[in-house]
């Protein structure tokens, strides 16, 4: 029974595309509305983004960041402040033109992004260098009108963080850039168990706005790559656009250097297509909602129920999330459920085992059963397959990148390893545009991130100096 | 020095409005966005909200609720499904009429409550008994057009919670809706030391769509009352409405039955004029972003910070939010800006206290200091004095409220008591809408809330037979 797909979604080697929305529907991550693009995010889904909020959350208040909330809607005119940035986000925009009966004097548009918000308060508030730096952060839900949506990867309307921060100087704001990404990279690995390719974005690639995008990109199952995470260094360009000017230590006037990242609900996606399989959604254990589920066999026997109730509250001594299901549904039904939901860890608990003291425990990720005794280091014992699970993901999904990250100087080579394999090819590039577009309009292909300069080799596409290495991936 | 004015914010007594405004901006809640009614949580206020989240969503999830998050947008043909509600808020509503360039086929309506769109999940999801009860809660940020605006007492955006629930029996249905009225109030009084008045609000003041709205009133410094919270039952009218069937435990078809409460951002407008005072806010100490500042005195001397710093990481240790403000103003400066903020406790803390092992401790509430001692008890008499500080608090607000509730049987008695005082008037009503707007009309009084029937008296308003006791107040 290892290994066996369940029915009722579609293998991953069949359709990806298809096993992705499967997954969404089934595990009950969401469901559709009826506005194209807008998603329901159901108890489960949502609880998954409720942990990934509490643990991104604590990192940024431990680095000092503190949350505001600033109106959902933006004046067009002070959308069109800043003129990279509204040519960036005018064709997204949801447009509000009456309120209360009456139409507006103005149009409203839907926060596709708070930066011009940010902006507005920041030119209000801030005179001094005493006042610096100013470290902001918002979650919320933003609007951007899109043509083709995905559950969780692409979405008209979607939840996430943006973080607004205002410096003193070049240096600081440059240093909360990088140490944002580091950040989302780091905590990705220790709580999503997902290894991130870390960068910065091409001109071509960069928020519309930005000096420079910095990312992180994640590889998926079927070969392509999810940005996840971007942090964007302004350095003085909204600053000068929304008059934000300080007192310096010298008693001048100067602009403020500006950062701003986000990250959404993409990181759903980016965990089902890294971890999931052919019988459903594999949560690593620290995003669970429900790190184990204790599953009765023979329950009509009461002293089943109480043994399981028993371990139980152990686990929750513990602070390990746990349920049990005594519902009324076969055992195999049960595991099935369980398994489609991604649980990482069961327990199945008989009469037998009882007699034996002991329970048989089950990994999500690897299919490989257990028995562990109940005897006074059963908790203990739990909390260490629980952490070894989350290690286990982690190194698996690691050997998958690793294993298709690959590296190449020959345009065909190129073309034929994102042609078949997929993955990240890292090339040296010359840095012109012309040739980042041929790449894409030639082999469908992407640049996802410079990792490093390269000023040692030949620019892959037209042969010239190159300038830096570039990762190019097919991608989401 | 106590009790003595701070001269940034106007005398509660000269101008109340102005005093609320005035605290709102100089302890730093809020600001004023560019467009009339959306305004900006800033870090200080949206701790508290955050505060006030955390702490009703685990009474929501402790009584078996699950969060959710549905779309901001709702196709105009859904919101006008039910009949009342759509008369109830089509002359608030702000409608998206183009998406990404285009003219929309339909115009979308920015949710001002989600009712529609839980029921539409509900009609698609709900089948059998065995898929009830669905007990969902969604925080979010909701748009209500509004003319005259205040922060936080009345926005056209504000934040807060919806729970909205289905069960398969009126009595199980009736009971939810009574639940978390309790749950509303009884938070109200342990964390935010509100005394709440609640009941039964009349037809004319039930929400759109409802059966009953039970409703928690509160009193505020001025005499006026705020809602502050309602819960309402919906009977079948939604679900017939959207069609939301089930197969009960006979096999036939019925409708749910299904109610809605929710709880908002007012609670800080609450908080604001309940307990605040002429030298700013005062903060129940669990609804504090920092319960205790620690000021230094003379802190250019390195034993009172180093003191200071110890003592903080002793509070931190017990789990009490603690700061030191050892910025460069003068430690006046300091005690000003503490109390504007209504931060609970202040530690001064200076080389002589440090001499003879103690500190002084000011409480915010009652301006009373008190000498405590630097031994092992310390952070225990704290964690006391806070303790005191909430209890106090909450009587101090339960006896304004005591003082002002009155009751009579006389209408020019009413009058006088509503013209003069304020405060709630328990008067006895026949029930019909023409005396409760006869009263709305000559006193500018609008009924609160019933909190009992009454069937002895005669009506206040016309002699006839009383059907209920009615609360009477002016209001926000």
């Amino acid at each position: 029974m290892d290994n066996k797909k369940n029915e009722a979604i579609c293998r991953r080697d069949d359709d990806f595309a298809k096993w992705y929305t499967d997954i969404c529907l089934k595990a009950e991550l969401m469901d559709y509305s009826s506005i194209k693009g807008f998603i329901i995010y159901k108890p489960y889904g949502y609880a998954i983004w409720e942990l990934i909020q509490k643990e991104y959350d604590k990192k940024f208040k431990q680095t000092g960041h503190k949350n505001v909330y600033m109106p959902l809607l933006i004046p067009e005119s002070l959308l069109k402040k800043e003129a990279d940035h509204v040519e960036g986000f005018a064709p997204e925009c949801a447009v509000v033109t009456k309120g209360g009966l009456d139409d507006l004097e103005e149009n409203l548009i839907i926060r596709p992004t708070s930066e011009t918000l940010f902006c507005e308060l920041y030119s209000k508030t801030v005179k001094s260098y005493r006042d610096l730096p100013k470290l902001y952060n918002q979650w919320c839900s933003v609007v951007r009108w899109e043509k083709t949506t995905r559950p969780f990867l692409r979405g008209s309307e979607f939840l996430w963080q943006e973080g607004h921060t205002i410096h003193e100087t070049e240096k600081e704001a440059r240093e909360e850039t990088l140490k944002m990404l580091k950040i989302y990279s780091e905590t990705a690995k220790d709580f999503l168990a997902i290894p991130m390719v870390t960068g910065k974005k091409t001109e071509k690639e960069k928020f519309a706005g930005a000096l420079e995008t910095y990312t992180m990109e994640a590889l998926m199952y079927d070969g392509k790559v999810l940005q996840s995470g971007t942090s964007h260094y302004f350095g003085q360009g909204f600053a000068k656009a929304f008059d934000i000017k300080f007192l310096d230590k010298d008693n001048k006037w100067n602009y403020v250097y500006q950062t701003s990242w986000g990250l959404s609900t993409r990181l759903i996606g980016a965990i089902i297509m890294i971890h999931g399989d052919d019988n459903g959604l594999i949560l690593p254990p620290k995003v669970a909602p429900t790190q184990v589920i204790i599953i009765p066999i023979r329950q009509e026997n009461e002293e089943v129920l109480k043994k399981a109730n028993e371990l139980k509250e152990k686990l929750l001594k513990k602070n390990i999330r746990v349920e049990i299901d005594n519902s009324d549904k076969t055992p195999g039904w049960k595991f099935s459920e369980a398994e489609m939901k991604g649980i990482p860890l069961r327990i199945e608990i008989g009469p037998k085992d009882i007699e034996n003291n002991k329970c048989i425990v089950f990994k999500r990720n690897d299919y490989t059963k257990q028995e562990v005794s109940l005897d006074s280091n059963f908790e203990q014992k739990i909390k260490q397959i629980l952490y070894d699970i989350h290690n286990e993901m982690y190194e698996k999904a690691l050997k998958n990148l690793n294993d298709n990250t690959f590296e190449t100087k020959d345009y065909e080579e190129l073309k034929n390893i994102l042609n078949t394999k997929g993955g990240f090819v890292k090339v040296p590039w010359c840095g012109d545009l012309k040739c980042e577009m041929k790449i894409k309009e030639e082999i469908g292909a992407t640049s996802r991130c410079i990792p490093n300069d390269n000023t040692e080799d030949k620019c892959i596409c037209c042969g010239k100096k190159s300038k830096h290495d570039v990762y190019f991936a097919k991608s989401y």
